[in-house]
C-alpha cells in the first residue's frame, strides 16, 4: 500500500466521515483514459529513469550513465543549442541585455524588432493563432520551401509543438465511435493515443520494410476498403514524411498517389512534416504535400505539420509548432481559433524560436554561424545514422534499413526460439511483454541504452522491432556502439 | 464567398477531381466542437482585434486606442516584468552570460544551479511530470503556505498553465454524457467549453452576487438534488477561490462546507487557486482547500490548481502552472503521468519561472527588489480595483460589488427598457445577441474598451453584466475611467 491510500485510510478511520472516497478511481475514470497507450514515455522510460535516480544516488549498476535513445531529444544526449535564436530570447526576456556588446548588434536588433511588433514582450498573451508577425514569418518560409507556392499567414496555427496540433485537429474530426482514422503501421505512438482517448477507430495501414519502408498505394485502398466494409467511417489519413519511426521519404509520385487516394474516398490528408529539414539522401530530398497537391491542382483537404523540435534545432523543451490549413473552409477554421483560444495561445518564447526558424539572421557574422551551426548538425546526424546502421547491421539477429531521413532507425530484431521462450515466461509487474519488450528491457538493464520496443508502434503481426535515435553525440555514440555491440552479441550466445 | 472557396471550387472545376472536398465541413465535424464557447476570446475580442488593427493603419476611430479589459493579461496593458526571473532565464537561455557583471551575482548563481540540475539546458524535454527540482521546490511554496501541511513533489504536476490541468483533469472525469461537473455560476468560460467538448453535463450552482458573490451551501444541495434527479451523475465540483469574474474570497466555514459536501456525495474537489497570492481584503486572506482537508483530516479527493499567469508575476505568454493532487490514488495517478507524456512536457521556461515564483531570491540585491515589485504590484491591483469600483458605482446604471480578490470585477447592467428593446432588434452578423453582449460592444465601439458580456460566464436568468479586469495600469486606468463615464452617462441619457 503506498503512503497516500495509508493517508487516506487512516484518516476516514479518525473521522466518521464514512466510506473511503473514490470519486476518482481506476473503476470510474475514463476508460478510453486507461485504453491509450504512448511508448515512448512508457514502461520502459520510467524504468531508466528509476535507473537514473539509481546511478544519481551512487548505485552500482552495469553501466555508468543511461543513453537515451527512446525519444527524439538531442539535448539529453549532447546536442548544442543553434546560438542565434538563444542570444535573441535573452534580450526580449532581459531587455536591460538591448545594449551590452557581448551580444552580436544582430540578435539585440531582432529583439528590438520583436518589441516593436509586440511591446508586451513575452509575459503577455499573445493571439491564440499566434503572433502575426511570426505567421508572416513563417508563410515566408513555405512559400520560399515549396518555389513560390503561396502561403498565408491567416492559414498558419501556431501550436504548442506538434503533438498539440494532433490533439485539436483529432478532436476537430471524431465526432462518433466510427470514424476512422488511417495510420501508417509503424507510427509515432501519438496518433494511436489520441485516436483511444477520443474514442474513435485506428485504422492502420502497413508500410513496406524490404524497400525503406515505403507507401504502397494498394496497401492504402486495400486498408480503406477493409475498414469500410466493417463500419468504419474513415475521415482522415495521417502520413508521417520523413518517417518516424522509420526514417523514410516519400517520393513526389508516392504523394501523388496519396493525394488521389485522399480525393476519391474524400478524406482529409493530415501531413506530419516534422522531420522536414532532416533528409540525408540527395536524392531523396524533401517534398511538402502542399506543393504537390498544389501543382496537382488538387482540391485535397491538407494540414501540414512542423516543429521547432526536430530539424537541425531540436528545441523540444520550447514547445512550438505550426500547423497550416489548405483547402479547409473559413467556418471550419474559425472553429481551429475557437478551440485554440480556449487554450488561450501558445508559450511566447516558443513562438520567437520559431520566427528565427522561419527567418534566420542576415547579417555576414550571424548567418555564417547559423549556417555552420545548422550545416554541421544535419551532417552530423547524416554521419550517426550511418554509424549506427553499420554496427546494427554488423550484429546477429539485427537487421535495419538505412533512414533516408528523420531521427531514428527501426531495425527487425530476429529472436531465436529461445529467446522467444525466455520472453514468454517473462513478467514485469506481474504481466507478459511483448517479445521485443523483453529485449529492449534486457538492453536497458544490461548497457543502459533506452530504446522503445516495436510494439509500441505498430508492426506487422510476428515481426520484432526496436525504434533507436541516431542522437547520441560522439563520445555518447561510440559508448553505445560498443555497449550494443557486447550486449547483442551475448544476448544471441546466450539463446541461439 | 471567400478566396479559399472560391481557390477550392475552380481547381476542382480544372481538374475532373469531382466534387467539392468537404471531409472537413461544418456538417462533418464533431458537433461538440461546434457547441463549445468561450467568451474571453469570443465575438468581442475578435471585434476588438479588427479595430485595433484598422486603428495601426491609421483609420480614425472615437478612440486612440484599444484597452484590453476583456482578459486578465496584464502585459498588454502596462505591467512590467518581476525583474530576477527574466535575469535568471536570460543566463539559461545564453549561457555566455553567466559571467558579465550586468547580471547580478545571484541570478548568474541561480541559472548555474539549473543547469546542475539538468545539464540539457532549456533545449530538452522534461520528465512529464516538469522538472524534479522545481517540484520541490513548489512543494515547499505549498507547505510554507499551508502552516507546515506536507506536500510531495512526487503528487504534482507542472503544466502549460491552469487550463491544460483542467482539460486533462476532465477527461479523465468525463466517461459517459451524463457525467456531470457543479460550476459556480457565474464561471470562467473555461469550465462550461471543455465540458461541452468532452460532451459531459454542466450543472451550475449559483453565486449570491447581493452578498459579494458569496457561496451558499443550500444553492449546492438544491442544485446537486435536482441534476441527480434528472439522471445526472455528479462526478466533481469547481471552485474557482478567489473567484473569476466575481472577486470573492471564500472563509474557512465555507470552505469547510464544501468539502463535507463533497464527501457526503462522493465527488472530486477542483480548486481552481489561480489568485491565490491576488487577495486585497485583510478580513479575507486566502486559505487553500489542501489545509482546510488536511486540518479536518477530511479524506475528500482533491486537485488545487495554481498559475505564473496570475498573481504578481502575471506571466501569461510564459505558460506555466500545476497541480497538485491529493488523495489521488495512485493508480489514477499513474493515467495523470500517461495523459501529460502524450504531450510529452510543458515548456522549459516556463517551468523555471515557476520554480523562482515558488523559491524567490535570497540575496539582500535581489530579494530587495523582488519583495518591493511584488508589494508595488499587489497594492497597486488593490487600488486599482477601489478606483475602478468607485467609478462603476457611481454611474447611472451600474453597480458592483468589490473585490475581496482576483483580478476583476463583475458588475450588475440595469439595462432601461428602451435599451432592452433597441438590444432585442440589434444583429450581429444577422444574429441576435445577449442585452449585455448589446451594451458590452456599444462600450467597445465607442470607447474602445473591450469587456466581456456577462451571458458568457452565466448569470441569473434576465440580470446582465459584464467582467472587466482592473489591471491597467496609471495612464490607461485613467483613460478608462474617463471614457467609461462619459460611455455610461450617454447610454443612460440615451435610452432612459
Amino acid at each position: 500500500m503506498s503512503l497516500q491510500s495509508k493517508n487516506v485510510r487512516s484518516s476516514s478511520n479518525s473521522y466518521n466521515y464514512g466510506k473511503l472516497n473514490s470519486a476518482l478511481s481506476m473503476a470510474t475514470l475514463n476508460p478510453q483514459v486507461i485504453k491509450a497507450e504512448y511508448a515512448v514515455r512508457g514502461e520502459l522510460a520510467i524504468r531508466a529513469d528509476i535507473l537514473r535516480k539509481k546511478l544519481q544516488s551512487g548505485e552500482k549498476l552495469p553501466f555508468k550513465n543511461i543513453i537515451s535513445c527512446n525519444i527524439g531529444n538531442p539535448f539529453v544526449v549532447g546536442k548544442k543549442a543553434i546560438t542565434f535564436p538563444r542570444q535573441v530570447i535573452s534580450c526580449i526576456e532581459n531587455p536591460d541585455l538591448l545594449n551590452i556588446k557581448e551580444i552580436p548588434e544582430e540578435a539585440r536588433h531582432r529583439a528590438a524588432q520583436v518589441f516593436k511588433h509586440f511591446p508586451a514582450g513575452l509575459g503577455a498573451y499573445t493571439h491564440s493563432q499566434g503572433l502575426d508577425f511570426v505567421r508572416e514569418h513563417i508563410a515566408e518560409y513555405i512559400k520560399n520551401r515549396d518555389d513560390g507556392i503561396p502561403a498565408h499567414p491567416d492559414k498558419i496555427f501556431i501550436t504548442t509543438g506538434a503533438s498539440s496540433a494532433v490533439t485539436t485537429i483529432l478532436n476537430m474530426i471524431i465526432a462518433k465511435p466510427n470514424v476512422g482514422i488511417m495510420i501508417p503501421f509503424p507510427q509515432y505512438p501519438l496518433y494511436t493515443a489520441e485516436i483511444a482517448l477520443k474514442n474513435g477507430r485506428v485504422v492502420p495501414y502497413y508500410l513496406k520494410e524490404s524497400s525503406r519502408w515505403s507507401l504502397d498505394l494498394e496497401e492504402l485502398n486495400e486498408s480503406y476498403t477493409v475498414a469500410s466494409k466493417s463500419g468504419v467511417d474513415i475521415k482522415a489519413i495521417v502520413v508521417i514524411n520523413p518517417g518516424n519511426p522509420t526514417g523514410s521519404v516519400l517520393t513526389a509520385q508516392q504523394m501523388r498517389d496519396v493525394i488521389e487516394f485522399c480525393e476519391q474516398n474524400n478524406i482529409l490528408l493530415i501531413a506530419d512534416e516534422v522531420y522536414q529539414f532532416n533528409t540525408y539522401n540527395p536524392e531523396k530530398s524533401f517534398i511538402s504535400f502542399k506543393k504537390v497537391a498544389s501543382e496537382m491542382k488538387s482540391s485535397v483537404q491538407l494540414i501540414s505539420l512542423n516543429s521547432i523540435s526536430k530539424g537541425f534545432m531540436g528545441e523540444c523543451g520550447h514547445r512550438a509548432g505550426y500547423m497550416e490549413l489548405y483547402h479547409i473552409p473559413d467556418d471550419v477554421k474559425a472553429q481551429f481559433y475557437k478551440m485554440a483560444s480556449i487554450q488561450l495561445c501558445p508559450n511566447t518564447v516558443g513562438q520567437v524560436i520559431l520566427d528565427i526558424m522561419c527567418h534566420p539572421p542576415e547579417s555576414p557574422e550571424c548567418r555564417k554561424q547559423w549556417d555552420h551551426e545548422r550545416d554541421t548538425e544535419l551532417t552530423n546526424l547524416k554521419n550517426k545514422s550511418q554509424r549506427l546502421l553499420n554496427c546494427i547491421n554488423s550484429l546477429p539477429g539485427l537487421e535495419s534499413q538505412p533512414a533516408d531521413g528523420a531521427m531514428y532507425l527501426f531495425p527487425s530484431i530476429h529472436l531465436p526460439l529461445k529467446a522467444l521462450e525466455a520472453a514468454k515466461s517473462f513478467r514485469v509487474n506481474g504481466k507478459h511483454v511483448s517479445p521485443d519488450m523483453f529485449w529492449s528491457l534486457q538492453l536497458l538493464e544490461q548497457t543502459g541504452i533506452a530504446v522503445v520496443p516495436g510494439s509500441g508502434f505498430g508492426q506487422v503481426p510476428g515481426t520484432h522491432h526496436f525504434r533507436t535515435t541516431f542522437l547520441p553525440e560522439a563520445e555518447q555514440m561510440d559508448e553505445m556502439i560498443e555497449r550494443l555491440t557486447k550486449f547483442q552479441n551475448d544476448f544471441m550466445n546466450k539463446y541461439q
